[in-house]
């Protein structure tokens, strides 16, 4: 299972009624920071993130809706003392803007930071560890913009109810978690892994912000649990749309639905909508299964 | 009259109770926003700020939790559209932070930016025309760092009650108001602008935000109106202020005192005060005239 936390729902002008783009993805062992716009530390206080265990933030893009709030960010783990490493992950430039404004402040940090530029044209895999594979979702933007997709790793099989009893070892019970069968000593199989156990059903979110309408990326977020895609106007401003390299609700839901994911999360809403109603009806005439983010809800992706 | 409306009273380790350093300074025809830390834009939206009217930003030091709003209230002033030629003061570096940041968020601004390095070190006219006087106050930090004191200049004399009747022309009455005599056609007077007008009485605001206890500007700031002076800690931390450069309650107090101003307010509360008290409690025992500053108050300085 991944918990999503969703902390800004606006887009670039501020209204008081969103904050602008950061989510926060969890595991049992390590957070994600997904963008970072201005009042994002604010957030996570309000929302009682553990900040510990953010050791990812990546970055989307240079807009400022999407990274203004990273200095204050980390500005405010050093005041905290953190001694956690941290990577960033973002487009080529986004380590001269954060070094520039450590140095003109005379701080220094006391946890080790590490910046990697990701390439925003291609698909690419820039975490891999026993628990999660993070990839980049290349997209198309004013200015390099990508997405990302998170997918976690099944940890252990799960018994299947029933299948074993007090007679089983705790031994027997770790093995065939860890998906091995369970041998005799003439190496004949005793328990059988596949009768006994099934696998963890994988979880995957893929989180799309901002980006024109680009059905290139159906292919690598076919049959994801969650999609957050961004989701700017409504579909009578299709033009502005297009020029500005955002996307309506019901194309957000067109990709949800080409994509056949499970579920479609909307948000980046213009700061024109106040009421959203007519927004998440456009994107549900098309894709029954959408929501609208709502700042502080938690969204639990996968089983 | 000039009147200061309060938007930030915390320090550098955020909480939700308290914003960072910022406010706003009017007269009738101006505002001059002093600080901008992260956040200021959302609170200048919250307490109805009309931003046309700031035409100068001031930035005491580069210490984040008093300029790392200044890109954000940028980029929105751009998206409104704005026009208004803009000019801020700060240390050197600041224009770095700024342009790099416009750079790589691929943002051309529709307003004319002008930035003016100040030298913190002495005291130093950086704006003067006919509404306003205002001059740098060198402070002692961790950083360069320095205060502003605003010094409105009155505009036109004041006719005093009962003096003039229906046989003054209009004419007439400019004259007295501009500070000039009413003369016959011989040039002897007619009506005398010491008895007929009395002048305004000047309004000044000193801004001393961030410094350690420093008597050198009492020179600058005596019989200020109104003194904010930052207030981080409580008596017992005078330790903790000397080595981060900061003052208590006290402290502050001292300099009001000393400097015999009309009032003094406090402010910049390290997170570790909820409650603030005790604080008011022991600036108040050296000086009564002092107040804790709040956000979103109004305060009025001169007449």
């Amino acid at each position: 299972v991944l918990n999503l936390t969703i902390l800004g729902t606006g887009s670039a002008t501020p209204i008081l009624l969103r904050n602008p783009s950061a989510q926060v993805l969890s595991n049992e062992y390590e957070s994600y920071l997904i963008d970072c716009g201005e009042g994002t530390q604010n957030q996570l206080i309000k929302y009682k993130i553990k900040t510990n265990k953010i050791k990812h933030i990546f970055i989307s893009h240079l807009h400022g809706d999407h990274f203004f709030g990273l200095i204050g960010l980390l500005s405010s783990f050093n005041l905290a003392h953190r001694t956690e490493p941290l990577t960033i992950f973002g487009p080529k430039g986004l380590d001269d803007i954060i070094t520039i404004q450590l140095k003109y402040s005379g701080t220094f940090l006391h946890f080790k930071l590490t910046f990697t530029a990701i390439n925003t044209t291609i698909d690419e895999v820039i975490v891999e560890n026993e628990i999660i594979k993070i990839t980049t979702i290349p997209l198309i933007h004013r200015i390099p913009c990508c997405g990302f997709l998170f997918e976690k790793k099944p940890k252990n099989r799960n018994i299947i109810k029933g299948k074993i009893n007090e007679h089983f070892s705790i031994e027997e019970i770790k093995q065939l978690k860890e998906g091995k069968n369970v041998l005799h000593e003439d190496l004949s199989i005793k328990y059988s892994v596949e009768t006994h156990t099934k696998a963890h059903s994988s979880a995957k979110y893929a989180y799309c912000s901002d980006t024109a309408f680009n059905e290139q990326i159906i292919p690598q977020i076919e049959k994801v649990d969650l999609l957050y895609h961004e989701a700017t106007f409504k579909e009578d401003l299709i033009g502005r749309a297009a020029v500005t390299f955002h996307s309506t609700a019901m194309q957000a839901a067109k990709i949800a639905k080409s994509a056949n994911v499970n579920k479609l999360l909307i948000g980046h809403f213009s700061s024109r909508y106040i009421d959203l109603d007519e927004n998440l009806a456009e994107a549900k005439s098309i894709f029954t299964n959408t929501e609208i983010a709502i700042e502080g809800n938690q969204y639990e992706i996968g089983n």
